[in-house]
């Protein structure tokens, strides 16, 4: 597996975007960090290389996903449309990662929104037709991403339909100190999405912060 | 917690429902094996008695449902309704567990059925209006069940409205001798039906039986 460098985090300047950020940073690679404000992406890479010691650059969304070989999406997923339609050039041919977790806070409980592609994984494919698409990064902790002393241990799942890009995530996710688990094809990026619905009810009803591992596969 | 026995299975003469019963009657807990067919259901409950040697029977779902202090529903999807409303008399003022997966297997790939309540339990509270649903058991091997010298080490993820029930549906985890996770409300069940789909399709991929297990919550 070749690296892919600069990785770039489009909407990275929340915790999940800083922390994934920080681990790579840390583990070496490259990082761009994106934002549609240049002034919010500088200062998260600065709290970010200050964090980690790593080459990690702020930049607008643009300008990062141009510069990156790969890209991992950690936006909100209503900015998620307008940030891929202004970088669907710059993301083209490209493997692109989506993190986002379309949920809604409603009474008190948690849901995903209804979207008509099935998830914001695969709304984000038809938003880029000529990227490639995988999801992961969904679960993981940006409390425990942040703090470098320590070990992730919860897996990633992972699933994007060809298998090379598959294993380009896992290696992504062996970069952060973490297993990834190929799931399988875009199509069950709904279920991973849906299970952040249930790790932050877990969370919430146990006072935890909870993570999911897959048992029996080794 | 007060044992609620016997635990009727309706549906409960495939793997899964024979895996809980041998596991339920391994630990002294009494088990009626329900089935649209009264013969399958006595088969059933010969092979779980003789591999578990417990206080399990075989009956007609309706039977099964009245005769149960609460009820576990195994049946496939598309069973469901017919047996339910069979029996909603039988489960009236009851706590109902469903553990239905509504899988479709289209063109090599799986996922989840359409359902307008959003999952096969908030369907089944639906038909069931004078009784308790919740969900749970969806995602445990039956293999690992059926062989008793085996240890669960996966979590079981439970669903439920409201909180004593959701206590009751973990005491049958841990009489499974597995820990349940209460997840939250039943609103979540369609997320926990979901993930079927991704360790189904993990098992595929990596030829394994996989399971998953909650990070960080002790």
């Amino acid at each position: 597996m070749a690296f892919q460098d600069p990785i770039a985090i489009l909407g990275g300047t929340g915790k999940e975007g800083k922390g994934l950020a920080a681990r790579w940073g840390s583990a070496g690679r490259q990082v761009a960090i994106g934002s549609r404000d240049l002034e919010r992406a500088r200062q998260a890479a600065h709290e970010v290389t200050a964090l980690c010691g790593g080459t990690v650059e702020g930049m607008e969304n643009r300008v990062a996903g141009e510069s990156g070989a790969l890209a991992v999406l950690t936006m909100p997923f209503d900015g998620m449309e307008g940030t891929l339609l202004d970088c669907r050039d710059a993301l083209r041919g490209k493997l692109v990662v989506s993190a986002v977790n379309p949920l809604v806070f409603d009474q008190g409980r948690i849901r995903t929104r209804e979207i008509f592609e099935g998830s914001a994984a695969e709304r984000a494919a038809a938003l880029l037709p000529e990227s490639r698409v995988g999801a992961a990064f969904h679960n993981i902790s940006a409390a425990v991403l942040l703090d470098l002393e320590r070990a992730i241990d919860e897996d990633i799942p992972v699933a994007a339909d060809a298998e090379a890009d598959r294993d380009t995530i896992v290696a992504l996710c062996q970069a952060l100190g973490a297993r990834g688990v190929a799931t399988g094809p875009l199509g069950l990026a709904r279920y991973l999405e849906g299970f952040t619905a249930v790790l932050l009810s877990v969370n919430r009803l146990h006072h935890r912060e909870a993570g999911i591992r897959f048992t029996r596969l080794n």
